[in-house]
């Protein structure tokens, strides 16, 4: 029985440390196993190929990140469970990103960059907090740690999920049209799915209130590019802040890097730490051995 | 016995309102009043020449600011109270600017600007919050209520003020020294008096941490300009982002227009809610015909 990890070494130094604190009688390789049928736990970011061959005793993997729709989930054999990472700083930095992104739609950030570039001293008009709508889709664990920053600064808060969700203080809606409608600043949250992707497209846009605000934390398959473009300069969508885009990285010539009314960043919302991260697989890893179920195991039918 | 409100009509108008509805029998004027000899109470941001001549019986001075530091308070009769403008919309602007400011320094908001300008997908590494210091100077009202919405990021807080304060959950300091050693975000919230003029020097950056951030929310004068451009060469302060700048407007051939490692905003923190202003005017009317003190009368000695 062993774990492998496959990706930076550096990390997996401190994995290593970590899973030889916590499961000392436990082989921990990096990169490569000596003996593949031992593994029993993978820890990586991508799937290598023939895995099923490779590894035919696996068990778990281990995503380094948040999100599981880097896997071919399809590919992967049924008898192998996906464990997504949960680690509190991930919820932390994601925490972080959308108040910073939120503020910056409310408080007219690009405008007043693009004013800074063409040495203009020009004062806009602050919109209170109070008339601000902000609508978040998506009201899983990262979703609800969003909602949860935003609390304190008196927009009114609301949610959209598939399946109804009760969260105080949040307008939880069904309805994605009504939740569209009331939503001036809008979060995408959602996990990639053949359901989400294209998601944030022209017809979406079109539900919003005019001059609406868009911040994207999803990933960048969910949102049609063209239709963002399309909406910007219509005025249907005045200002965005996007972590992710489709590709990744975003080529040099692509319009969203010259833009004035997008701030785009290079996914950098969440980060895994290696320490939190290694804590979180040795629990999991410890569930398993005793016959429990891993936090963060995805069910492979919702692909989240 | 008649109000004089002297600034912009439009606003003026919000302020007739109010006054009309809370107490219609006080004569209202804006612009102008045709007996100056009437007027106990002037709302106005500044000081016309020869007040006293012009009003000899004024009693209060109400700031269409939160600041009095536009007033020459040498200049203003003994008798005459100045009142400062208290209202929740100027806490809840400020708690969204600091904030927004703070997050933007501690996710290095500057650098990842500058890499989009030059279309450069660059990741950083985000430091955690619980290791990064955030100081506020400056300790009254505004400096509190930062204080209060950068609580729950995790940042270990500390704050500074001349006389000793108790904040739950915050380190306050009396020693700027020690403070400032410890501060990797520093925020001004000081109010503009002579002690504080030039505040934010070369002398003052010395003592904070290699590759601090600066966040200036205070007013221009504080703020050695050429002081933060060498230590912005220097590397001893690494990012900034200032609301106040000195002068106002910022001239267009200002380097602080060009410098990718600073944001500057055109003093758009806090802007004064006719509405709400309005009503904290009246209060203060109401208090002082009773023969109380009006909430935010300002300690000429201390000038603030």
């Amino acid at each position: 029985m062993a774990v492998l990890f496959r990706s930076d070494p550096e990390r997996g130094e401190v994995f290593a440390e970590v899973l030889a604190a916590s499961l000392p009688d436990m082989p921990f390789h990096i990169g490569e196993a000596p003996d593949p049928e031992a593994v029993r736990y993978l820890i990586t970011w991508l799937a290598p190929e023939g895995l099923a061959k490779t590894y035919p005793n696996l068990r778990l993997i281990f995503s380094l990140g948040a999100g599981v729709d880097q896997f071919d989930l399809a590919s992967l054999p049924e008898s192998v469970g996906i464990v997504r990472m949960l680690e509190p700083g991930i919820a932390e930095q994601m925490q972080e990103y959308a108040t910073l992104a939120t503020l910056a739609m409310h408080r007219d950030l690009p405008a007043y960059l693009e004013r800074q570039r063409s040495a203009r001293w020009q004062e806009g008009v602050n919109e209170p907090a109070a008339r601000r709508r902000v609508g978040v889709l998506g009201l899983g664990n990262m979703g609800q740690a969003v909602l949860e920053a935003l609390r304190p600064f008196g927009f009114p808060l609301a949610g959209w999920s598939r399946n109804p969700r009760w969260i105080d203080g949040v307008e939880c809606y069904t309805d994605l049209d009504a939740f569209l409608a009331r939503s001036h600043i809008l979060l995408c949250l959602l996990p990639l799915t053949p359901e989400t992707t294209g998601f944030l497209n022209a017809d979406l846009f079109a539900k919003l209130p005019r001059g609406a605000r868009l911040v994207h934390l999803g990933r960048g398959r969910q949102l049609d590019h063209d239709a963002l473009r399309a909406a910007l300069d219509s005025g249907q969508i005045s200002q965005a802040m996007l972590d992710v885009t489709d590709p990744e990285p975003l080529p040099e010539e692509h319009w969203l890097w010259h833009d004035p009314r997008v701030i785009v960043t290079p996914h950098i919302a969440c980060q895994t730490r290696a320490w939190d991260g290694a804590h979180h697989v040795v629990a999991g890893i410890v569930a398993d051995l005793d016959g429990r179920q891993p936090d963060g195991l995805i069910d492979r039918a919702k692909g989240y």
